[in-house]
């Protein structure tokens, strides 16, 4: 298999113009495209092909709810955590979709799997971390090509999370999603956008 | 800014022919190519805007010499801690490219950074290195779109690979990338090609 220059330049788009979306529409997603989502986290690359995640997907309304009320008792704390001036920049910020994205996930990450039979993982156990991660990405950038937002809601607090769900201690929270049709898109950060962290490029050190 | 059917479609054949690569010819890779995979990292999700990474690129050949026998040093321990028949397997499986990757990113994680103002890893620190992990897979996809093959070496001691490339505490270390033109293309995962561990679908559940 071999890509083309115009090829590399979709995926660039796609990654340009995929964002942290706090703002959606209710409308519902069609399941067809929900499977594509769910197939794209098979892509991702995983350590020892153990693909340790486990997924959640939230439809229970009052699960909803707590969930929406734990993120705003979290956000309280953070916003209070602040000097006076920065303060008012975080209460500006809308930093989680919960009240209306159509689709929820929450994402946990096994932390001692059989499945990669320890391959990789023996002096760097945070591997399986970053595999979960990985397979967010994938997820989150196939969302982006069928033109859905997703936002990565993270102003949780991971016991509480556990609970709420019901997941022992075999998986650690790694991730609360909401997934739907956005409101807007933007090539820009939000948070460059609002001047609370502008855009920095990656520089590539030489040893 | 609105995506296709054919662009979903290229990226879901990227993100299959994506491969943790370990056989590389020792062709360089052009800088231009280099620059947009530089770039790719940049569009890379990180909390708060953090983009919590350090990239240093390794070319010192004694420093190289060095990162390659720490691996060889883990990749032995590892294979020892096997049960014979699996120690057999595990010590056909060739997992690292660091013998001819004409390129080799060494990649550490920001613990504690001033970008970001702390947002969004309050109750969750693990989303720094989640970041990491993201921008990390965002330069694998473009690698791969570029034709470009890249192995994620994780078998190493990462207080080693501190002190092999002089760097302090405020980093963790994050992984080793090597980056080259591939021996072959597959589809398939090489574990679950060689019976290691066979491909497992992401299941949804339902709550």
């Amino acid at each position: 298999m071999k890509f083309s220059a115009s090829d590399a330049e979709t995926l660039k788009l796609i990654q340009m113009w995929r964002r942290d979306v706090r703002h959606f529409k209710t409308d519902a997603v069609p399941e067809d495209i929900l499977e594509r989502l769910r197939a794209a986290m098979d892509t991702a690359p995983s350590v020892g092909n153990a693909r340790p995640w486990r997924v959640i997907r939230v439809e229970n309304p009052t699960l909803r709810r707590d969930i929406r009320s734990a993120f705003e008792s979290c956000n309280e704390q953070a916003a209070g955590s602040y000097e006076p001036e920065r303060q008012d920049a975080y209460r500006s910020l809308k930093l989680a979709g919960l009240d209306a994205a159509p689709v929820q996930l929450a994402i946990f990450t096994a932390i001692d799997p059989d499945a990669g039979h320890r391959l990789g993982r023996r002096t760097m156990p945070a591997t399986l971390h970053q595999s979960v991660a990985m397979a967010i990405h994938a997820l989150w950038l196939t969302a982006r090509a069928e033109n859905l937002g997703l936002g990565m809601v993270s102003i949780l607090d991971p016991a509480r999370m556990q609970t709420l769900l019901n997941v022992g201690p075999a998986w650690e929270f790694a991730a609360y999603l909401c997934i739907g049709w956005p409101e807007f898109t933007d090539d820009t950060p939000l948070l460059h956008r609002k001047g609370w962290q502008e855009n920095r490029s990656t520089v590539w050190e030489v040893l």
